[in-house]
């Protein structure tokens, strides 16, 4: 069959049954036929994948190890995605649990294309995590963002970027906001030698993104965000490969009820292209569980010869209490995502985002002290 | 606040919370902030939205009526998916149940251009359901389905489709086939007068997409498939725009997401910009209820006086014996996607085929008499 790419199902059946259930699932995502149906001898011989294995997994669950063919694939990120979870993501009784990818999907994935050490050397921070705000609510004009901006900037972190929610609103207007922002932390670096990334939210159709790309990257930013769920895993393969900037994904509309999240928003997103993947720490507003986020984080770093690391960005509702408790869960190599907690502190925005900032070196630093 | 949006979502929570629930909800779509947090009184008054209603429905679970300002939107069909169902979506206490649009959306979203009867007047068939199929499996050459789709045109069906998953596979490169199947259906056109419509399937990120289409058009095709949530319902709406010609809609990725399937394979696909929408008939190897089909066509179909309705499609595991239950279920403004039945047909592919038309000739006329 040449190269395999090995996906794992969680099925929901009893024993009489899953094995008629995993041949129904292999051919479900390539042939879409029963096996007697296929008459095509070179179809069923470089077509058809093969049931690697079935293993009890709980209570009437079982794990099903499917490896199909990389040529079924077609040197397409849109048809790697059917081929993973088309059809078979409309059936209630399983998820996409985890895959893994044979290096000859870089031929068609860019991968990280600056990875969490390109991210990390551009802000030139060393032995502790980034540390990253977003720029909110919508609603704000240009001025109003390049202002909070600033005082992020001020405050020393290391990058600022806009919510995911801001798009090109007639009060807001793309252009005019990442005018408005990048001037803000130029001017900081300017007067006080620290170097805050900003960083805008692509989004829109994909003609209208290409624009955006095209004036941020004209404009001078450091790197961009987007949100491949709502543009399509697709489109962040093409613009990861010709964006020539690193790029921060986003979570949004990744509602993923029958896709475990290491396997869409870890392994997915960085083989797509993600520098950097932001999602939500456990315990926070999102019920992730502590394991998934264990287990997303090292989707996203586990060392691969050919694929850069994507940095872990954990976000939704971190406070200042729990910097400790994150820092000793991801270590350093990662980016906190603090919003909320800092917009609270209204008047005392610089003020509490300053604590938070010297907050996370004095625990890194202590952690380092003790590793000595 | 202007034109409105209002969504409905299914909650899980307790009488004690549900009121707190759904004003988290309610903020978390837009300023993701605290309502504490919003200080600027312009983002109050045109951003921040309304909980609208808030009812039981069963055990435990709340619909929860919310009214979100359309600015929020930005004139942005990316964006107006954020306002949906963005971050919620990650929360596993809640679906995306349904939502209502204004007709202002339509300045940005184009709706159905052709639309179910657009599709219809191409096929020249009325008075019953249109009956279409799907060509594959992958892996067969260009030669081998053109000859596929010969014998679907001969024996009068009235559609035939790539499979959603022939996308540019090096033994089926997308134009070859294009051009092999295009010239199989016009052929049976010169020799019996029967037209058969041959739709292709884009597939791939925008840029090659865009490629696909422009040869499509070119070569003649009468209208084309794609796959939303593959490629990302932005570029439906930006393609349906461009396209001149009919969109057909295929689900593949679409349970990945923990919306209700009439708002998402209904609501939303038809004023994105879908002509016909595929989708999986209860009782088949899917799993969708009766209910959720009705409701999905329903979505659909319903009339508006600026949004065309767009043809339901049901498919997945339909065979002949179940056609006048079709029938009686989608009356005739619907088209009957056959696959897996006719192919398990082997030699006898146009004979079984031909009786399938005949059938719903029959049936659909028996109908017609009886209404009289």
């Amino acid at each position: 069959m040449g190269d395999l790419i090995r996906i794992s199902y969680l099925v929901q059946s009893d024993a009489d049954h899953v094995r008629a259930r995993a041949e129904a699932l292999l051919l479900e995502q390539t042939v879409e036929l029963s096996r007697a149906a296929v008459r095509d001898a070179w179809v069923a011989e470089h077509i058809l994948g093969r049931v690697e294995r079935i293993e009890p997994e709980g209570d009437r669950t079982y794990r099903i190890m499917i490896a199909q063919p990389l040529a079924a694939a077609a040197g397409d990120p849109a048809q790697l995605l059917n081929l993973l979870f088309g059809n078979s993501s409309l059936q209630p009784d399983l998820v996409l649990e985890g895959l893994a990818l044979p290096d000859e999907v870089l031929a068609f994935l860019p991968g990280p294309r600056f990875g969490a050490t390109g991210l990390r050397a551009l802000t030139g921070v060393i032995g502790r995590p980034l540390l990253a705000t977003a720029l909110k609510p919508m609603g704000l004009t240009p001025v109003a963002l390049g202002r909070l901006a600033r005082s992020f900037a001020l405050a020393g972190l290391d990058v600022v970027k806009d919510d995911h929610g801001l798009a090109d609103h007639a009060i807001c207007p793309f252009e005019r906001r990442v005018e408005a922002c990048l001037r803000a932390v130029t001017q900081v670096q300017s007067e006080t030698g620290h170097r805050t990334l900003y960083i805008p939210n692509l989004i829109g159709t994909p003609e209208r993104v290409r624009e955006q790309l095209r004036f941020a990257r004209d404009a001078g930013v450091p790197g961009v965000m987007l949100s491949p769920m709502l543009l399509g895993l697709p489109f962040l393969a093409e613009l990861a490969r010709d964006a020539g900037l690193p790029v921060i994904a986003h979570p949004a509309l990744s509602g993923v009820l029958r896709a475990a999240e290491p396997a869409l928003l870890g392994t997915l997103f960085r083989w797509y292209g993600a520098d950097a993947v932001i999602f939500p720490h456990a315990g926070g507003r999102f019920s992730y569980s502590s394991e998934t986020c264990r287990r997303l984080a090292e989707a996203l770093r586990t060392p691969h010869p050919l694929v850069r690391a994507a940095l872990p960005v954990p976000a939704g509702g971190i406070r200042l209490e729990r910097v400790g408790e994150l820092l000793e869960f991801y270590g350093r190599e990662c980016m906190l995502l603090i919003g909320g907690s800092l917009y609270e502190a209204g008047d005392r925005l610089v003020e509490v985002t300053r604590a938070l900032v010297q907050r996370v070196a004095t625990v890194a630093a202590a952690e380092q002290a003790e590793a000595r």
